[in-house]
């Protein structure tokens, strides 16, 4: 494959579709998307610290030499900056340099750069110009595309926010080669469950070559590499323009979640990573499966195989049981007060079920204790 | 016509459509509709303390022998209630009570009212059920419709929001009684302004029926009153179907209130309500026609005859004029720097132009003075 080459997967949303489009060292190409989609002079480059002096500083200068008036707002690095306080203060920013609304915010890094500086975008004048660089693999697979944005609340994660769909979405390969390899993992436990919950092949991609994936090291195997990011952005597109809003298929997405949110919030913050939870998250659901009929014993075993070779744990540390049912019980997807499930029954296929017992979610979270 | 009837107007907006029903009396009718709906048991019934005494306590206690759990949030009164910082607040109180995304948002009261309850219904879990209520003439015909939401920022009006749409409009007639005659004529400088951009049997009626609109007494002249907010509710429903995002033909309801905004902002807080703006606006903006050969100077002084028979002023104090140009060149309508006039030709007919001279506008406004 020649190293130039550009993968574009389609967005399908009528009058808000668009473009993700993936390949090596295309970051600098940003300009002539910009000339293209006929944008305003002013560009709101959002970032963060750890990602400002990779490529967020070369950004600006390519965008600053193609006469743009580039805004650089650099922010600390971390979950804790997604809050309403950051929207308000951000807000200020963009709106007393007198934005218009052909303008732009370019959000440059992770999910929680995306989350934040889209929903920023989202509600700037009703809604400007928006372009999503997803510089870690969590964010290039899952959170920066489909056009969900928030903010955390008191109460739960990404409780306050909006469907608002980029012009554009630009994922670099190249940005893979400085993420560590924690952050792969992470990223990686989304990429498998693109295999559970709709991908068969992508499943079987992974088994075949998990020793090489499990060196994380996507410089040595890039055409892997390219390939679990070019079919999960592809899953994840496919899913998002049949359901933009989540009225049904997109909640085959929140697999995993359900009990790896609860996970992620229980304990200490940096305890377990968004992929690490959702990794536990995977396995619960499949105890749960399984003890429903639902999945046989030997393809749950085939799913944690597969996470325990990625370097994923299968344990947590015992805690009141209630610290894990009470946040799931206040989650976006409870409807009616009962939990909704999202539950695979083969390596492909899903069930939505809202009638699992509150003891057998119980039991398949204290199988997770040590 | 039967007291009962209600007019059913349609917005739409594919899987985003509503209805938006008129009839005298129909307040107490929401439970049923919620029912249709199949919304969730918790409502948040947001009002202003003007309205609360009127229709509030009533509507809660229908909601609540419905069996819904109703939260009352009663607000204070005016545009200040527009800030981010009441966007914080609503959430919060929202979100502590565990909110499902089923669940609704009823915004009750004028234009402030829809504006920030639409908002935070939108922000919400990314969008909660939302019920526009609007008790004030101007909300009926005007802000209540075609989803846009937003709070004020010390940099401008309205400068951030959201499109969202709600699940239904209620327009209950019965409304206009207690209104006072200020609210009345506020309300008739936007149904004034529908006959001139769009709808020439409306101005006409408008003409032909002065003496009686102009004793702003609706509960004695109710039929002409309900075809007024009728046709106005129907044009606008019509443009925003068209063009829910502002992309050209929405923008034509601007007509008036590109000078009209700067009026408003320019004086002290209360100098110049909505309307009288918009009526002032709407004469300038004709003056301006009229000097670019576009309009004929008959229709200008047909349109400057019908406000003054409706009681709206014609002159301004005099105050340094750039107090009313800034504010104009930070509007959300510049592109590219130029003020973007909505102008009309003829009583039915607007043209948009961005090449009005600024010193063309600068006479315009500058006749106005006293």
């Amino acid at each position: 494959m020649p190293k130039k080459a550009v993968t574009s997967i389609s967005v399908q949303l009528d009058n808000r579709s668009y473009p993700i489009d993936v390949g090596a060292d295309i970051l600098k190409t940003l300009p002539t998307y910009l000339i293209e989609h006929k944008v305003g002079k002013k560009v709101f480059l959002i970032t963060d610290e750890n990602v400002a002096p990779l490529y967020g500083r070369n950004l600006e200068s390519v965008l600053s030499k193609n006469n743009y008036s580039v805004t650089f707002i650099v922010l600390p690095q971390g979950e804790s900056q997604k809050s309403f306080k950051n929207v308000s203060s951000l807000l200020d920013q963009i709106l007393e340099l007198k934005v218009e609304r052909n303008d732009s915010v370019v959000a440059l890094g992770g999910g929680v750069i995306g989350d934040l500086a889209g929903f920023v975008a989202s509600l700037c004048l009703r809604g400007i110009n928006l372009f999503q660089i997803p510089t870690s693999l969590l964010a290039q697979v899952d959170a920066c595309i489909g056009g969900k944005t928030a903010v955390n609340h008191s109460t739960g994660k990404n409780l306050i926010g909006s469907f608002y769909q980029p012009k554009l979405t630009l994922i670099d390969l190249d940005c893979l080669d400085t993420l560590p390899k924690h952050e792969l993992k992470c990223g990686m436990a989304e990429i498998v469950k693109y295999g559970i919950i709709k991908n068969v092949e992508l499943f079987h991609f992974i088994e075949s070559n998990i020793k090489d994936i499990a060196e994380f090291t996507p410089k040595k195997h890039s055409a892997i590499w390219r390939h679990l990011i070019e079919s999960s952005a592809n899953d994840k597109a496919e899913v998002v323009s049949n359901d933009e809003r989540e009225a049904g298929l997109r909640e085959t997405l929140n697999f995993g979640h359900t009990i790896g949110h609860a996970i992620e919030s229980a304990y200490a913050y940096g305890t377990f990573s968004h992929g690490e939870a959702v990794a536990l998250g995977m396995i619960s659901a499949c105890e749960i499966s399984v003890h429903l009929n639902l999945m046989a014993q030997d393809i749950s075993d085939r799913i944690e195989t597969l996470l325990k070779e990625l370097g994923f744990g299968t344990k947590i540390p015992t805690i009141p049981i209630e610290k894990l049912l009470i946040p799931m019980e206040s989650d976006k997807k409870v409807k009616n007060g009962k939990i909704r499930f999202i539950l695979a029954s083969e390596i492909g296929k899903t069930e939505t079920r809202n009638d699992v017992p509150r003891e057998l979610v119980k039991s398949a979270i204290q199988s997770l204790f040590k």
